[in-house]
Formats: C-alpha cells, structure tokens, sequence
C-alpha cells in the first residue's frame, strides 16, 4: 500500500548512487537547500517526542546596499491525538499539548515564524456533513482557545504565528469561516484571513460549512516579513498566488488537508509552481493520519459507505522563487520542518527571470472581466472545412 | 557534467526495483499513461534515422452520451543539422530534410496532431544580438516556406502541424514575431498565435528582435479538438495558460528553447501545473543540443563571453488534466513522442475537481484591474508593533 511508504526521498536514497542522485536532485528538486544540522539537545527532544525534525537552508547572494534579511521558517505537520468519539474539548486539548510540544522546539530552535496545518485543532471532519460535534470546535478568531493558546507561545519566543482554524463569526450571525490566524511576535493578533476557494471534491465537502473567503488577498506585514496565507484548495487556483504576489508577498502559507489518493502528484507540482512564477517563498503543509469517524459516509465515487477519508500524506515542504526546493517531511509521522531563507532572494529573482515586468496585468484585467461576463464569446478560430 | 545523461526516467528505471519504482512514478507522474508498442517498420524507421521514438496513452473513463474523441498527437524535438556558420539556405533545407523524415515516420504512425519546437526552421540565435544573417530565416506565417514545406505533409497524412518560426510580417513594417501558424488537415492555414510574453533573461535576448503578441490567447478548433498554443516563456505566466483554457482549449503546445542551466528544474513543473490547473492536455517541446555562433557573446551573468548559450536539454512531454504525465524524451537526441488521449478526459476532470466552477474570475478581474493601475495600493495589513 502507498500509505506504507515513509517518503520520495527516502526510496531515491536509498537505491541511486550519490553521484546520480545529485543529478536527480538537480532535476526533481533545483539546487537542492542545504542540510543544516539542529543542536543536539532539539534532535534529542524531537525523538522522544516521536516526531520528525528536519532543517535546511536556502542559497543566496550577498548584496552591497541591503542587509541580509534572514529568517527562520517553521512547518508543523500532525496528527490528530484521540479518537474522534472522545468528548470535544478533550479532543482538542490533546491537540494544544502536543502542538505545544513541537512548537517548544520550533521556539527554542529560533524560528521566526511558525506555521501550523489547516484546521489543526480539530479532526478534517466535514466528510461527515454532520454539524454536532465538529462545529464545535469553531471558535472566535480574535480571541477564541487557540488563538489565547498560541499567543503565549508567540510572545515566549518572540515569534509569528499563523494558526489556521475553523472560525466562528459571531459578529456576522454565527456563520462559519476556514481563517487562518496572524499572531505577532507581541503575542497581539495582527489579522485574519480567509479560504478564498472552497472545494467539491470527493470526501472534501466543506461547501456546507462556509463559503467563499471574502478578506481578498492581504499580506501581513510581520516582523520577519511580508506573509499571506493561502489555505488548501486555493493552491489549485493561479490566480489566488498571484494575487498574494501582487500584494507583496514575500511567503505564502499553504496550510492543508489533502489525501493520499486523490491528490498527491498535483502536491509537489502547485505550491512549487506558484513559488517560481511569483517569486517568493511558498510553504506547503499537510496534515498526517487516517481519522476514523463515528458514523459511515459516502464519498460521491460510488464505493461503499466508510469511515475514513483516506491517508493524509504529511510530505510537507518549502520552495524558493528560484526553482529549487527542500526535500518533504514524511508521509507517516508529524514532523517540523525547520527552513532558513534570505528574503532578499524575491528580488534577486524578480530581477533575474522578470516575471513581473513581462506579465501584462493589464492584459488580463481585461481578459478576465470579459470571460466573467454572461455574454462571453470565446475567441476561438475554426477550420471552416470541418 | 548534468549534459551527458539521457534521462531523469532512465536514472530511475536503472536503479529502482520495480515495487518501489511504481510508488516512486505514481508520485512524480499521476496514474502514469501506458507505454504503447509502435509498429516495428517505424521502430525501424526511428533507428536508422537515429531519432527515439516513444509511445503513451492516457486513459479515460467510457461515457454513455458521448463517443470518445481519442486524439494522437506528435511531438517532435531536435537539433540544428548544419553549422550555424553555413549558408541560410542549406541551414534550412537541411532542417526541412530532418523534420521531413520524423513528420514521415508520424505521419505513418497515424498522428492526428503534429507540434514542432520553437522556431524550428532557425538556430536560436537571438543570443547574438546581430541581425543578418539570423533575420533571414524570417518568413510571412500565411506562404512562407516552411509553411508551403508542411502544408503537403499536412495534406498528405491528413493531420494538423503546428509550426512555430520567426514570422516576417510585412503587412505591417516588415517587423518581425514570434508566431506559431496552425495548418489544417486539408493543407490550409487555419491561422496564426503569438509569443505573448517575451524573456528578458540570459541569452534570451529576443526582446531585441520581436514585441509581446498582439493575437491574445485565440484557440483553433480543428478537425481533432481545440488547440491552442503558449509559446516558450509564456509558459512561466499561469494568467496565460488560464486565458488558452477560458478561450475553450483542450491540448495547449508549448513549443520552446531552453537551456540546461536555466531552466530545468522548472520544466517539469510548468506545463504540468497549466494542465491540471485549466483540466486540459499541455504538451512541452524543448530543442536539443548545443548550438555553436561564429562571434562570442556574454551572457550578462559577470562571465567570460564565449560562442554557445549552453545545453538545449529536450525532455519533451506531454501531461493531463489529471495530474498525470508521460515521462519525457530523452535530453540528447532527437525524437518524436507520440501520445493518444481521449479529449473527454478534460471535461470529466472538469466535474471532478471543479476548478472551473470555483475559479471565482469576477474577484481577480477587478482583482488585476486595481493591480496593473499606476496608483495600486497593495492589501497589506501591517504589524503596528514594528
């Protein structure tokens, strides 16, 4: 079975020789990120904790006027830890420990910004389209359990947090949001911002449970950088990196929960292509395990009622502006993935492959507007012999 | 040195044993098409005119309401014959003698759609910056030679060429294009796309010679489907891909000349991504080998001038709607990949994953339009603590 594999890496490891496996390298991944070694102490706590832990570093050039602009990025990847049958706040606060846990490394690491996976306080549940218990589990973004939670971490360590949940708008008559979170390195929150693209596909039936993002495409200006948050599904969307791009984004989150069978060779393909054409870090997260429910559903393929979605495949990871990208944490485990990258590196690439010079916007605003209107012809040229 | 290998696939199949091969495929590649065996006589053919020859299928669920629409495209990938210092005229006799006898062996095959690379009657010799000789490879889309050179093979295997020069426009000023003319299966010119975005990278240097295209993102609806066609460097803008896919295109060829240092960890990535984004078939077309000028040139990179831009590593291939890809010709030699795929494919892809339906393209038209205004104000919500 595919869910039994650790990961990519690990099988081309361990059967190309080292001089082949860096032209491998060189053609799946660019010019590789460096390993970089964590102190032993982390190493240590990252074993008995049982999770996974794995660092790099992307390359870049010095400059004569500007400062490096260096930061630290962490990519937390988990579990769900009890059962989804145990009672709602036992469930979750499993969750805040062991999150607690990864992210006391991530701190103590000296990440800059840490990034946990989308919903993470709660199981994927919305396969079930059943409201009670997993509402539940939505929450006030500005001050609900998780965000009080995090914020003490971010201040103890003077770090960013991005802490994507399933939000409850109570101003806005109790509706339901998948947000995402933007806690300072005060502690304070800075903002939110929402899934812009919501699927319909498969067990994926979150089209129940709240609709299309309407906070645009904000870039939050942190400490450590300009950051947007593009949850999940809008991965699938060009058009949605483009826009954090426009905005000046220098990293994009992709916080996620994606499945072994139906997207895993589209994974390593959008968050790296978005990377490249937008020239700017992304980060892609996905969460890890297979979440057994109560009740059996049915998932729209024509198979048998079941009571799992299927495997999330973890395989989380960053890419650079310039093509290249680190390896993935594994498939199987939770993991954190530590990445330093120099900020400065977006320009460098801009101004090298000049993406955004040569992108007539203009062109497309108007293209766009055209193909959204009800009366839209395409533009399309026939073989008048046919 | 990475120009002395043929294959990211032949690496893989060399080292990996089978079981974990599959795994390994699955991820890089989707549900991998199907090898198909070619007939021997054109396995013959292929070796003794020194060109590999591949064949894939895609596969695509039968439908109750509609037949299935199985196309076979051709993709053709090669080198210069004669040196880049022998008269124009053998230079291209000698490239309409090669092309000649792998649009045969297609032909034979039964290729319903054949695309040749960028500027494919020509060296890519805009690196130099000098005009004659190069321009003289210039000809009008509508009776140029090349055009007149293919319009017979289109006529005599009834099959529809996609044919990629330098187009010499003298209706308007004798300027030039970059511009791909698309023959019909009667041997007519149905019409002419293109270049939309050009580079401004390395030895890229045609921004000198040709402007961005003035023929948007128009799509042919031929005898074999709705084609379009995303010249080289546009296939790094995703907003281009998406106008081929709004316009109605089911196959867009990217037919392109790019280099080993550059580009090749993007290759794999780009065309792949377009396809899966707009649920359509891309087809990517590299030319191979390393094309040597009479005078240096530098390459704006701090170097040393010198007389080649480096290494054209082919890799030519063609991915599906769903996530799937054939792996890829060979980077040394020429080829042609010959690729059945049933255009039902894109629609049903369509209702799966939805990305049409929740593309939300109201949102970036106004999106683009506040973009590209000279007075934009990105969306940025800043940290007042900083």
């Amino acid at each position: 079975m595919a869910e039994e594999f650790e990961s990519l890496d690990k099988i081309l490891e361990k059967h190309i020789p080292s001089e082949e496996l860096k032209i491998v390298q060189r053609l799946l991944y660019g010019s590789t990120p460096k390993k970089i070694q964590v102190d032993s102490d982390l190493e240590a706590k990252g074993l008995e904790k049982d999770f996974e832990l794995a660092c790099y570093g992307f390359e870049c050039q010095k400059e004569g006027l500007r400062a490096p602009r260096q930061v630290r990025v962490a990519l937390i990847q988990n579990q769900i830890v009890l059962p989804t049958s145990a009672p709602v706040e036992n469930q979750r606060s499993a969750l805040f420990k062991r999150i607690g846990e990864i992210i006391d490394v991530a701190g103590q690491a000296g990440a800059n910004i840490v990034c946990l996976q989308e919903a993470w306080t709660m199981p994927f549940a919305f396969c079930t389209r059943e409201r009670l218990p997993w509402t539940e589990f939505a929450e006030p973004a500005e001050d609900g359990a998780s965000t009080k939670f995090l914020s003490n971490y971010a201040q103890k360590y003077g770090m960013v947090i991005v802490s994507p949940i399933l939000e409850r708008d109570q101003v806005h008559g109790d509706v339901l949001w998948n947000t995402a979170v933007i806690i300072s390195h005060t502690g304070a929150v800075i903002g939110k911002t929402r899934k812009n693209h919501i699927p319909r596909v498969g067990d994926f039936n979150e089209s129940t449970y709240y609709m299309e993002g309407n906070t645009g495409h904000r870039v939050f200006e942190t400490k450590f950088g300009k950051i947007a948050v593009n949850i999940c599904y809008g991965r699938h969307h060009p058009q949605n990196w483009m826009m954090y791009g426009l905005n000046g984004a220098e990293i994009v989150f992709n916080p996620s929960a994606t499945l072994g069978g139906l997207s895993e060779p589209f994974w390593p393909i959008e968050a790296r292509n978005a990377a490249m054409a937008n020239s700017y870090f992304t980060c892609g997260i996905n969460r890890v395990g297979t979440e057994m429910y109560p009740n059996a559903f049915t998932s729209g393929d024509g198979k048998e009622a079941h009571r799992d979605m299927g495997h999330f495949y973890g395989s989380s990871y960053v890419a650079g502006p310039d093509g290249s990208r680190t390896p993935g944490l594994g498939r199987l485990k939770d993991g954190l993935l530590l990445v330093d990258m120099d900020l400065n590196l977006c320009r460098q690439v801009k101004d090298k492959w000049g993406f955004r010079m040569t992108q007539r916007l203009d062109l497309y605003a108007k293209g766009l507007k055209e193909a959204s209107s009800l009366d839209f012809k395409p533009k399309i040229i026939r073989d008048e012999s046919v």
